[in-house]
């Protein structure tokens, strides 16, 4: 089997720590059985979500990226566990918690796994601290942080000081839609992760290139979730609004296409021919595998579906591997 | 010049009447000189939008028109006019108003002209009569409606009468981006039309499926502005999430792609691979042209565009004309 890497899978530890910190009404997590291999994960007295041993068990899990064709797998915190909401000493401690049992997953299968932590992006001191222990003390190649933080854009300014250290340390980015926009939008029975994580995301994107974080760290390596949603239709709208727009032009010296086109972003898509669209759209060097594993909103078939999109040998080699690790600075 | 229609074309009344409603603090538009030939909408003491006198006069309209290469044009309301936050009884005043507008401007160059009016959605059964005025004393084609009511999507269950009224009636229903969702999620100097205006739309389409309202409206002709946005990379989630969320397959009997097919999407995407993407999507015979004249949001090549996608004799003329045709019911 050939070296495949999935950028975009997560992990939820087996068991969480009793809270031991000093709130109320605190939304910590714990874990309740749910039968054979599952378990529900609780979350303010209620099942926030029922998943299965791929979460946890590191066995269990390089059998399913073995049935998947996927030689190594990037394990990031299930975005819920951002924890961005809580107060932030408790969130510290969580975050921590997680970050050390991904360490563990990876120290348990040598070569199957690479870390990509959380850090408690509420306060960006404390998140630049974590992401040094991160890179540091555990070895990991980068970070997960979500589409935005308690509602400001992740490209907002107060986040400078954290790119910039992403860029000094060459911490990978990779960013992934949680508590998406419009909630009040969804009729019938389908999920906000369904129906709003590709605009979520791509607001994401689009806040880094607009409010000029992107020019103004070129050497940050950043990958957005969901291949990026709908930003590979709204690009060529916001390049009409930068050639139209005056205070556009003043504000970003080169099109909103050229920063676009530095991102990495994965293949989840579901649909050959949106992953032909995102490589005409941003370049071949800059698409990425990612398939949500172990989650029902996940592809099993992540190599299937992009071999599927008929792009020959080497574009193929290019988004399950060698992006990938220039991604990961592997 | 072969015949060619443009959905997707917004007026702006030169005048309106003085506000005689029995409100207080109402947002009801007057226009104000802004130098040759321009003028500035004026909303609640502010200027809304300055615009040039092609938003009103047919001559200077056509004059546009043939620089573009189109033929026709249906006229729609400037979106912000559909004035679906005014009280009722103002907002029927100002709709009709607009639309009697919008009728003058069709009578005064008979064969360039189609008309797709206002309604009042803020109260259902005023809209249906509205519409029925539409078709029946104006000869409109359709309907120009919004992307949500105040906040309510527009396949909510509650606006199934209307849909209902305009699948009977044989009115071509346009819907626009309009008041996006995620204003808070800009960052730098783009606007809300810039930014927001594909995800807007996209949720718009996505709430007609997921709720079964398409479902249950298979005679519905239905265009989404702006391309539909990120539904194009939206869709095949929807599809996933239909294929593995028992609830959403028991609730919708075919998937959200048989659906979306059935809807017509303008061609407004600045970009000849998105075009060759919406036509891969949704099937040829589902995009139809549209520019946004004469904002400067819109294209000013809208043909032009459409020919750099490649896509053949037989693919293009549908775009220009037969679809639209066909949406129209014409």
């Amino acid at each position: 089997m050939s070296d495949c890497i999935d950028i975009h899978t997560h992990v939820v530890p087996e068991r969480f720590p009793a809270y031991a910190g000093k709130g109320t009404n605190v939304p910590w997590p714990s874990m309740a059985d749910a039968g054979p291999c599952h378990k529900h994960i609780m979350i303010s007295g209620k099942v926030y979500r029922t998943v299965a041993d791929g979460c946890w068990s590191a066995p269990r899990r390089v059998e399913g990226m073995d049935a998947m064709r996927v030689t190594r797998q990037a394990l990031s915190p299930m975005p819920e566990l951002m924890s961005y909401w809580l107060p932030l000493a408790d969130a510290k401690v969580l975050i921590r918690h997680v970050n050390d049992e991904i360490a563990a997953m990876v120290a348990r299968s040598p070569g199957r796994f690479i870390g990509l932590g959380g850090v408690p992006l509420q306060d960006v001191d404390a998140a630049i601290a974590e992401l040094e222990y991160l890179v540091h003390n555990l070895a990991f190649r980068g970070v997960e942080i979500a589409s935005h933080v308690n509602g400001t854009p992740i490209g907002d300014a107060r986040f400078e000081p954290f790119f910039a250290a992403a860029e000094r340390l060459g911490a990978a980015v990779f960013v992934h839609a949680l508590r998406a926009l419009g909630a009040e939008r969804i009729v019938g029975p389908f999920s906000e992760q369904a129906v709003l994580f590709p605009g979520e995301i791509a607001l994401a994107a689009a806040s880094m290139i607009t409010g000029g974080m992107a020019a103004r760290h070129p050497g940050l390596r950043i990958a957005f979730s969901h291949g990026g949603g709908g930003l590979a239709m709204l690009l060529p709208r916001l390049v009409h609004a930068w050639n139209v727009l005056p205070r556009a032009k003043e504000a970003l010296a080169e099109s909103p296409a050229t920063y676009a086109r530095r991102f990495f972003y994965d293949a989840l898509v579901f649909d050959p021919a949106a992953i032909r669209f995102l490589v005409e759209r941003y370049g071949s060097s800059q698409i990425v595998l990612g398939s949500d594993y172990p989650f029902n909103m996940g592809d099993p078939d992540p190599v299937g579906t992009l071999e599927r999109a008929g792009l020959g040998a080497g574009v193929t080699s290019a988004i399950t591997l060698t992006n990938a690790l220039r991604f990961l600075g592997l």
